[in-house]
């Protein structure tokens, strides 16, 4: 963050990060209803505008730190689906989103939808999916091309343990899925399984199974037991999920 | 669906469902540009529209075909995210959908986000969700309150096998999660591990990763493998996931 500007609600409300910016040498300025009506994209705006700095690494740098688990949107149009999984992304301890072809995640309504991830992950923008692919693959990633007709059926890669290593997920665009050039070049292409009588999975929910497939699959591989039960916090708070 | 209207275009470029309409005995009507402007709630409608009956039926008529899967948004305002899951539901091989306190799922935008599954699944209105959990639980569903401060690990429940019986999942507000009195209620209150820095999963994507961990263990108890792997299919058409 470079620069905070809140009308006098936004910056009561959220004293305590306004103080955190101020201490961090940010600038903090008041500005009127007026102004953040003005600056802000949605009708409600919070009252509070930062300005930031866009984040996008390389993919090069992103490969040089061995990541386990990276997921690529390759012509996602839409910018709640891309928001969407970058933060699903990030929940499922992913090193990194590539977004290559599609809406740009610094969308103001990507940005929104992904709660903050977007700062969380290292972000690659406008990389060539063929390099992507064969860098990847070099780096020692497993490249999986989701496809409602994969050859593949995502339970099976994980009966088989072939979600255990590193792995770079495809994603493509809502209506047409992954360029045939992607899926030809892709280690394998991966259907989730229809169990009723839809005939597809939104984009960012097909994100979801995937990557938490293979958040699943690393945990187990390295012998991690799931979280422990924590029985008295069980009944209490209610929480958003 | 009781009547179809359709622009010179939309009845062109769909003439086979024109057909199996009138077949069917259903008016089909031709209608105006404008007129498909009018009635259509897009900025670039289709130009088909449908009219059709609601297809809710009661909650007793549910449980009394003995359902394996059942997913309940309780209180969820956003439509994207109530159509989403309805879609996911019908994609995990969901029986039902109860939807209570919060959008009505026959909302335009939550009808398009289903994109059909509203027709292909039971949807249940406006049952109180305590009722929802008594009356579940007598019909031998094991009901599972989704929330971030959730007493349960889900990875937990996979590994012990309590997936694997008749289950209801509760899904809450995107902003509150489940009421308290609910998350009480329930036999046990879960959380999806966040293995990044996320505060959260949104909320059809919560409910994707939870909805199809119980597909893949109701399929694992009645001895289902995986689909079998055609790999004639793989590397060939380019397919939305």
């Amino acid at each position: 963050m470079v620069e905070l500007f809140g009308t006098e609600h936004g910056l009561a409300r959220h004293s305590e990060l306004a103080e955190l910016a101020h201490a961090a040498g940010i600038s903090v300025d008041p500005i009127s209803d007026k102004a953040a009506a003005g600056l802000s994209e949605t009708v409600t705006p919070q009252g509070l505008i930062a300005v930031c700095l866009r984040v996008d690494t390389s993919l090069a740098g992103v490969l040089g730190r061995r990541p386990a688990l990276v997921a690529a949107l390759v012509e996602t149009n839409d910018p709640g689906n891309a928001g969407t999984v970058l933060r699903t992304a990030d929940a499922a301890g992913a090193d990194a989103v590539i977004a290559t072809g599609g809406v740009d995640p610094y969308n103001g309504k990507a940005v929104r939808a992904s709660a903050g991830s977007l700062f969380h992950l290292d972000v690659v923008l406008d990389v060539d999916p063929l390099d992507l692919l064969e860098q990847a693959r070099a780096a020692g990633l497993s490249c999986l091309a989701t496809s409602g007709a994969g050859g593949r059926d995502l339970d099976g890669l994980i009966d088989h343990g072939q979600l255990a290593g590193p792995t770079l997920w495809l994603f493509g665009s809502e209506s047409h899925g992954l360029p045939p050039e992607v899926l030809a070049a892709a280690d394998r292409s991966v259907r989730i399984p229809i169990h009723g009588r839809a005939e597809s999975l939104n984009l960012a929910a097909a994100a979801a199974v995937c990557l938490y497939a293979s958040a699943r699959a690393h945990r187990a591989r390295h012998g991690l037991a799931a979280g422990a039960d924590d029985h008295t916090a069980e009944r209490t708070e209610p929480h958003s999920v």
